[in-house]
């Protein structure tokens, strides 16, 4: 299996994914034809975000097909699965209402390479659980691809703004980690991702990301550190 | 229906509920038995919950039962009742799966009534779907209460952490609004409160709320102003 599961799409200078380009070719590995999964897009529609993404994958020479407009062929054809960000719960719903988790499932573990960022790695994750995402649509089941056995926090950080009582980052996984005491999280900081290869999984990116298990006190993840997951 | 639904629990000088202690006199108006339910707390008892509530209600000479250990006389014979905040998943699955959801409907219905903060004002509302908790477990829908018309967003704000690149808060309620075109949204600041009476709504506290409807610019509703909702 191999995945690559980015934090965010923006890079710290503003280019979009410009951070994630040479990670993306490497991933490609010569592979051209994509099927693009916009619909964590709720704001505007799925036909611009491909054509948003497909710009940024030219100079790749990657070939998108948005998943809303896919035939069975075109996934069947798909050399590599991308899954853009945006709102989570609208992402699964769809991918549930539409049976393309099963489709995407066995294609990954038929060896086609998934890329993912924000509300798109956390459908590779067992659950959605671990979103920061507002619950706009009901998914019916939070259940998503478990293309991983762990769950990652996208957007990490434990930062509030200034005087605000809210819960921190911190608060809310350790909530789910008493509600799911099993369970693995990983806080992803921007700019950073995660290398899935078989069951080797890599941190990249300039940042430390942490590791939250249950019972357990947080852990730093050093970057290029391999995961104990 | 008397409802006070407080965006969040603690007060700008750290007191727990302090600045709610005169409305919930007000609102409890000489009733002394109230149901509160605990459910939202994650990371500690639903007994602790009590107790701490019911120290900060002393004061007040209301006498506090928790919902997880309360009978069906009980819940009858409730003159109030009282929904904490914490995480909204879990109080809304809790809820559903006592059949809680029904009684404390029939009961605010009859003329009880209902105080909630953070997640419980956001029960009170059609669903949880503008709660900023994150899913921690699967409430078996999203559907609440629907003590009111409209959805309420508490610890409402846009500002995000220096550097953060996640979604604003004025971003995801208008992900919201374009799922659920039809829906109203109130982002109530941390310190303030709606007070509903019959079908009269007004904004208390210090601090100017903002309201979103789908199609249309942001609203600001200033403090003591009656809500056209």
């Amino acid at each position: 299996m191999e995945l690559l599961l980015l934090s965010n799409s923006r890079s710290p200078d503003g280019g979009y994914l410009s951070h994630a380009q040479e990670l993306i070719r490497a991933v490609a590995a010569g592979r051209k034809r994509v099927l693009f999964v916009p619909f964590a897009a709720v704001t505007f529609s799925w036909d611009q975000y491909t054509a948003n993404v497909q710009a940024a994958m030219d100079p790749l020479g990657l070939v998108l097909t948005g998943a809303h407009a896919a035939g069975e062929r075109d996934i069947a054809e798909a050399e590599l699965i991308m899954v853009g960000g945006g709102n989570t719960f609208q992402l699964l719903k769809e991918c549930r209402a539409r049976g393309l988790l099963q489709a995407l499932r066995a294609r990954v573990a038929a060896g086609l390479p998934y890329i993912g960022w924000s509300a798109g790695s956390n459908l590779a994750c067992p659950s959605i659980c671990t979103t920061n995402d507002m619950p706009i649509v009901d998914p019916q089941g939070f259940d998503a691809l478990g293309l991983v056995d762990f769950q990652i926090n996208p957007h990490y950080t434990n930062a509030l703004p200034a005087g605000h009582q809210g819960e921190t980052r911190d608060q809310r996984i350790a909530e789910f980690l008493a509600a799911n005491p099993q369970a693995t999280v990983v806080g992803l900081p921007e700019g950073d991702w995660l290398r899935v290869s078989g069951t080797r999984t890599q941190l990249g990116g300039p940042f430390p990301a942490r590791l939250f298990q249950g019972g357990r006190e947080a852990a730093q993840i050093s970057p290029e550190a391999v995961l104990a997951v």
